[in-house]
């Protein structure tokens, strides 16, 4: 089922839309390819996808993740099923915070052509998040150091990214990220670092706990972040982790912004406190892969989300602009 | 120089005294052994000391830490050196942060009697955990989920624990502990964890970017932590991530208390931003042990410290008392 990666296409398409080289999703026609996030910086290998519940095993298992990618990849896992009941099912139920995949199931039920509407969702994504970049990149000054957390860039959408789109798209004014580590999956060593590094984009990673102790020190200027789900009043569900970094900015006065596509809004949805939020198998906190570094028996939380109150947040960028001081009534407009 | 666990003196004069059996420093005469924490909880193999720079590796290699544990050890190191200048300098330059390193050294110089003094040290420290547990006690609910960040227990210390002690002492109000797994170094997880299973104190284990998500659940009633060093104003040099714990904590209107006997203030140093903070090695962040996890080029930020500003501090817990709304005044009483 896993091959080799083959070298990304280049100078073509990819190129010309700007978007970058890293491709998460590639549709074949009759299966999806998915770069292995679980691997990566280590290896990049594609696990080859041919039906809809290896789709949705592949979500469920973190092959591909980010909440604008887990749709896409559902909606094509929709094309691999044929649009079959036991096909929604299946990637209904692969994962349950982040929005997108809802959205993106929901949008292909109402489909004529199950093929052309999730190369639409696909190409819908790589836009918004070319938008997101150039509405979010006013708002990054010169030699900003912009902290994120987990990867909400190129590897979590179709690519270019939400958080890291509005980085890729300031990369001109010499900007450098501090990424969170992202614990227990650790997104943002693994995968921030290495879309930071592959795009020359100065990066100086930190544990999580090193937050509140940078922003004391004056050594933040912004931070950005993605998000899994928001609420009709503007309370963020993004990964866990995030809320913290929300609460210590708004200490030190430091401007945060979440970036996501519409497909990322769940107007149905009151406020955060209705977000379903995942909670994953113990292991990924008692240690990292094979290793376990924590005693055996003790007891294991491990919420994959946490939610943000509008109240924290500066600005949601999205394709259609940014709505600074989020609240309800600001948010009904967009839609 | 590594030798085998013997067990702990049992039924003796420990026992007696009512400290646990987790023994991280043992005097023996003409040499010190050091259990060693880079190891734990999977092996428990003790480093044997013969030389004060030995002593001031183990202190440098984290063969020891936590700040009490850490001026104990240097005591032993200058009566192994013979309170040779070069003994002193040695110990001297391990580690910057936690002041009972300079504190013991400085009370080892004025000494007549280097063993007795040394032993004296080691002795007066269990006795200060003994009162802080006891004095700490009152301030825990019965029932109560405390939280605590790094590790404050026995093994920081001659035995018995600052911020643990005051969760042994309250044992019999079937507390639990919600152990923050502290990365770099995962002392939460490795070390908090393992003693209180070891005491049967149930105990859960999160990651350091989900304790906000906890306390806005209402899932943490109070939160205990040690120090490295306090300053005169009742600012709080602690393992990093202990100021983002603090900023939360107010957030919620949970109870923020820390525990550290008297050699932990610093009355010399006016307030937090003096308090020097080591910067450890890159590969701390990038990985765990062997295992290296980040891509290779990413830059690297790893402070081992934060300081928490003492506004944001419910209580002081030491073998004099609790001081509450610690400030200048209030600690000035203590000395």
């Amino acid at each position: 089922m896993n091959k080799r990666l083959r070298p990304p296409d280049k100078g073509g398409g990819a190129k010309r839309r700007g978007i970058s080289a890293v491709q998460p999703i590639r549709w074949r026609g009759d299966r999806l390819e998915l770069l292995d996030q679980r691997l990566l910086p280590d290896k990049k290998i594609y696990v080859s996808c041919r039906t809809a519940e290896q789709v949705a095993k592949a979500i469920r298992d973190m092959v591909v993740r980010g909440a604008p990618a887990i749709g896409c990849a559902a909606a094509f896992g929709v094309v691999l099923g044929k649009g079959s009941p036991k096909a929604y099912e299946a990637l209904r139920q692969s994962r349950p915070t982040a929005v997108n995949l809802f959205w993106a199931l929901d949008r292909m039920k109402r489909a004529k052509d199950l093929e052309a509407e999730a190369k639409a969702i696909y190409e819908e994504d790589l836009a918004a998040n070319r938008a997101i970049g150039e509405l979010g990149a006013p708002l990054i000054a010169e030699r900003a150091r912009v902290m994120t957390h987990c990867n909400a860039g190129a590897l979590a959408t179709a690519g270019y990214g939400t958080a890291l789109g509005v980085v890729r798209s300031s990369k001109g004014k010499k900007i450098s990220v501090i990424a969170c580590e992202t614990r227990p999956y650790l997104q943002g060593a693994r995968l921030t670092a290495w879309e930071c590094l592959q795009e020359g984009i100065p990066c100086t990673l930190i544990t999580d706990s090193m937050a509140g102790h940078l922003m004391s020190k004056g050594e933040v200027d912004v931070v950005v972040v993605g998000a899994d789900r928001i609420a009709a009043n503007g309370d963020v569900a993004n990964k866990i982790g995030t809320y913290a970094l929300a609460v210590l900015a708004k200490r030190h006065g430091v401007p945060f912004y979440v970036a996501a596509p519409l497909s990322t809004f769940d107007p149905k949805i009151s406020d955060g406190s209705h977000i379903p939020i995942e909670e994953r198998p113990a292991d990924e906190v008692t240690g990292y892969r094979k290793m376990r570094w924590a005693p055996k028996g003790v007891q294991v939380r491990n919420p994959a989300f946490d939610v943000t109150p509008a109240e924290l947040i500066t600005g949601i960028i999205c394709e259609k602009g940014v709505v600074l001081a989020p609240n309800r009534e600001r948010l009904a407009r967009l839609f």
